[in-house]
């Protein structure tokens, strides 16, 4: 080792005694013949005092921040009113007796600020272009390390759970689960082509016929998407599948790991979990992931306006939500919202202003029956000075707006207690959902029917539903998944489900979302074949490895929590990838090899 | 769950309890209106006695093999002379009161034993096929767990010793490391490519420059190579990468990782490990990577022959290498080593036997001098009945022959101790080989030179080469690397190294590789840079993952220790992979998109 000690470990109980350190020079202050160093490493700092003679035999005069040095030295104990109680180190200093440039660095892009420094930190591009210098700043740096603590504590709750940690491939068959793959030319087989997966299920599914009943892994999943906001083409999950469990059991383990998970940052998360429908999460809050940390529920006028003179409440569906003292945005900020609306795919937002007197204002007002007005407020739940918003329509499309309405509420009103965890299990969702739907979602359908699945293919039905999901041509959109998604704080950080084990229900499964039975073969049947001789009964869960680590250190994104992540379309601004290929490459790839069809290559 | 107990848990003490059990059912032998199933989960095998009717009633009259069962029952004592002392549950047996098929098997395509049964194994290609059914094989189902086991045991290590394990990127930027990378076409960048990850090498060297100082990962590696036997197209490494250390630090925690691996299977590995020069490795074993489990060296006779009359001797190297009681091979025997010496790109394999009598024979005796003759069996070790094997020619080919030959002497001759551990680090290897070397090995020379890197690129000389390694033009040739490869009964499971942190230094080994300073800022800019930003003094190792399990399960083949693998030719027999892709896939998958100039996409 090139130190004895780690500079942040030194305390008053070393005084005396010799030390060599080796890091990183933060400030640099210069007194009376004497320098004081910042010596970083990666257990903290320590104080470094070098003569101005020792910098210039060694070399080390022009020492900037950012050079590596090797320092010998003694501790000893800070003069008295010198020390610095904000360190760990702050009773000693260490002084020099020996110098080493270890190496050189340039000056830097941006700086780096020490443990507890307040600055504007740099913009993100040339933070991922140097993310080698963004992750020596004490944020970026105690992200990673908590990433590192969050593998551990889920790998020790499992393991001592009986879990088996099993690696599946990465160069595997095109999977459809709702996103586009990546693929990777198969150089042997010109042609041919490898997918990136999506996710393990499959794999995992066949551990479970495998009989390895209790399968883990933090696997590396890859989705070839329009990268909205805080999505990348790879990301991590927790992943987790059971046998002969029902949906009990596997919430009962996974309250186990996200138990462990808050006590890193030390919360105490209470369990059970409580747990919505789906159905109520869609009435109350407009959202199958919803933000509990704040009330604002959805109200549902539907037939409060049973008979209004109201056009556009002659609808399937009204619903409100209150925005607390609302009453006096300016006219600027009710157009604002309006635009908010439009840009979710809305006509606008109907709204009605409850003044301090108890008058109703604006441009709806005036459209209701005197009863509905008289009623208005203790409807939904109104006070003077209160701004209530509307949308009517289909149920969905209405709520929809309504939940991000609500959420855009709690934000501007500060009603989101942002120390607060908020921790909810959405289950009984829909089995299915018309595929145009989920196309108009941004999802990729998969199938050619008129439905497609909620979560995906492989999902049970509820048991109430198994023998009926298909009975009609309608049942499949009244069928429930057994399904339960985990919410925290708005944000949905884990989804499972039971599985589908027998071959007969798979295939009807395949049939609603109208793959044929000669795709669902070409496409499945190895999990079709192996559902033939002896499936469990299983199920599991997947978490969002990612938006899990960001939450536990309250990052905005998920970027922070990545070593070296994806900036917009899936650029890395450190290495330039994704770069062109020589034409050698290409020709040697396979990547344009003769089109074949689609039966399997010669092993 | 759908059971109370683990079918394996069960003990004497269980007598009386009302227990629910589900798994798979093994062997079922019918007797007197009552069937006995074996019934099997993960935990192991318990006897379940079913009447007859009950076996009706229930609908499982025609139970077979591997269907999947759920059984309520109580637990009792076997008769007296009835227990089965080779089962764990052998004292008990489960009497069913309810018996539920929970799904059907199909006749197997080939027959699960129970633990501790011999049965031939079936065909690899049939096993891969079905591997969700080879995997309820005792020994597989074991080497899976092992693995897992594996896994815990070396993190637990490095976590005890203050590392971080961080995610690497598995999208990135091609960087040449002595094979073919994989390739991923960017949609959202038509004509650019990411490419898959040969080694997190440049991500891990830039972790220590970001300050992480201890890094680990058990990280998914991708090499587009022939697949030479027992190689996968993916495959897995324990990567480890350490600050401020040297040679012995990243060896002494490796011992640690291995010490904890081997305890899994009950075996004391002793540290330290012993070290071997490569030139010795080279010279006593003829390989880089020796079987030290036994002895059969190579004795350099070139100076012994330094006056041969014998045309073939007068070489620049002349070693042999003696097979105990060789001497009695019959003909065909000797034919067959002209031919594995042939097959090994070598004109032949010259030997001496020597007879019982002390008389020395073969082709090449006569042509030996008396003196030579006269000193022979003594200079190379041999007694009466032996042969002698002689290579001659350029030192490094001779050897590699010798090399092989010793070990097929080792494995014919039944030397090797099969329950043997022998553990070597092999140390000083030559920084660069010449590039035709490296191709002739199957190897992707990196760059243009005449010089290649032997471990890779970012390989730092040893200290004392630093200033000369590119003095000469020959220099290279004599320059020794700072990097360690641990080897196990001659199996590579291990390769590290000290690594270059100078800017400067990198600029001259690319140079002797013949890369030009202007490819070396395109391919490496990114690490040259992270260089001038004051990197610290770093190495690190890499355990190949899956060589390991199969050495601590004795499998033949690290085949059997990943969860699906490929076969030849990269090939899937399990899903097929890979596949030929749709027209609407390779249009939207940015294939064929416009070749663009080597430089940056816009983010």
């Amino acid at each position: 080792m090139l130190r004895s000690h780690s500079a942040g470990t030194l305390r008053a109980a070393h005084d005396g005694e010799q030390v060599t350190l080796a890091g990183w020079v933060g400030r640099r202050r210069d007194h009376g013949g004497v320098a004081f160093l910042d010596l970083r490493d990666a257990s903290g700092v320590v104080q470094v005092v070098v003569r101005d003679e020792l910098l210039e035999s060694s070399g080390a005069h022009a020492l900037r921040s950012e050079f590596v040095v090797q320092v010998t030295g003694a501790v000893r104990l800070r003069p008295v009113g010198n020390e610095n109680p904000a360190l760990p180190t702050g009773d000693i200093e260490v002084v020099a007796e020996a110098l080493t440039v270890l190496n050189e660095a340039a000056p830097l892009p941006f700086p780096i600020e020490a443990a507890g420094e307040q600055v504007n930190p740099p913009g993100e591009e040339v933070r991922l272009r140097h993310r080698y210098l963004d992750l020596r700043r004490p944020a970026p740096a105690a992200a990673l390390r908590l990433r590192s603590e969050a593998n551990r504590v889920a790998r020790d709750v499992l393991l001592a759970d009986g879990f088996t940690e099993v690696e599946t491939p990465t160069l595997t068959r095109s999977t459809p689960e709702g996103a586009r793959d990546f693929l990777v030319p198969a150089r042997l087989a010109p042609g041919s082509w490898y997918a990136l997966p999506q996710s393990p299920q499959l794999f995992k599914q066949l551990l479970m016929v495998a009989g390895i009943e209790k399968y883990f892994q933090i696997a590396r999943c890859y989705r070839d998407e329009d990268f909205r906001a805080d999505r990348q083409p790879e990301f991590t999950q927790l992943d987790v599948e059971m046998a002969f469990v029902e949906q009990d059991d596997v919430i009962a383990l996974a309250e186990k790991v996200l138990v462990g998970l808050w006590s890193l940052i030390g919360y105490t998360l209470d369990t059970p979990i409580p747990r919505m429908t789906y159905r109520d999460a869609m009435a109350r809050y407009g959202s199958d992931k919803p933000d509990l940390r704040f009330g604002v529920e959805l109200v549902d006028c539907t037939s409060y306006f049973a008979e209004t003179p109201f056009r556009v409440f002659q609808a399937p569906y009204v619903g409100a939500v209150v925005m607390p003292g609302g009453a006096s945005q300016p006219r600027k900020q009710l157009d604002a919202w309006q635009e908010f609306a439009k840009q979710r795919g809305h006509r606008g937002l109907a709204y009605v202003l409850l003044g301090e007197d108890g008058e109703l204002s604006g441009p709806v007002a005036k459209n209701l029956s005197e009863t509905e007005r008289a009623g208005l407020a203790t409807k939904v739940g109104a006070v003077p000075g209160d701004c209530i918003f509307f949308a009517a329509g289909a149920a969905s499309g209405a709520r929809s707006l309504l939940g991000a309405t609500r959420l855009e509420i709690g934000k501007r009103c500060g009603l989101i207690d942002e120390s607060q965890w908020a921790f909810v299990w959405v289950v009984d969702a829909p089995l299915f959902e018309p595929a145009e739907a989920a196309v108009a979602a941004g999802d990729v359908a998969v199938g050619a029917g008129k439905w497609t699945a909620v979560h995906h293919a492989f999902t049970s039905p509820k048991p109430e539903h198994l023998d009926t999901f298909d009975a009609t041509p309608e049942a499949p959109g009244e069928a429930l998944a057994y399904a339960y998604d985990i919410v925290c704080n708005g944000n949905e950080i884990g989804g499972g489900s039971i599985r589908i084990h027998r071959r007969d229900v798979q295939e009807r499964v395949f049939s609603v979302m109208g793959i044929s039975p000669e795709d669902a073969q070409e496409k499945f049947g190895f999990l079709l074949d192996a559902f033939g001789y002896g499936a469990p009964p299983h199920g599991g869960i997947a978490f969002g490895w990612d938006r899990i680590v960001a939450l536990l250190t309250r990052s905005d994104s998920i970027r922070e929590v990545i070593a070296f992540p994806k900036s917009g379309g899936g650029y890395d601004p450190l290495t330039a990838a994704p770069a062109p290929i020589t034409p050698a490459q290409r020709a040697e790839a396979g990547i344009d090899g003769p089109p074949k069809k689609p039966e399997a290559p010669k092993p």
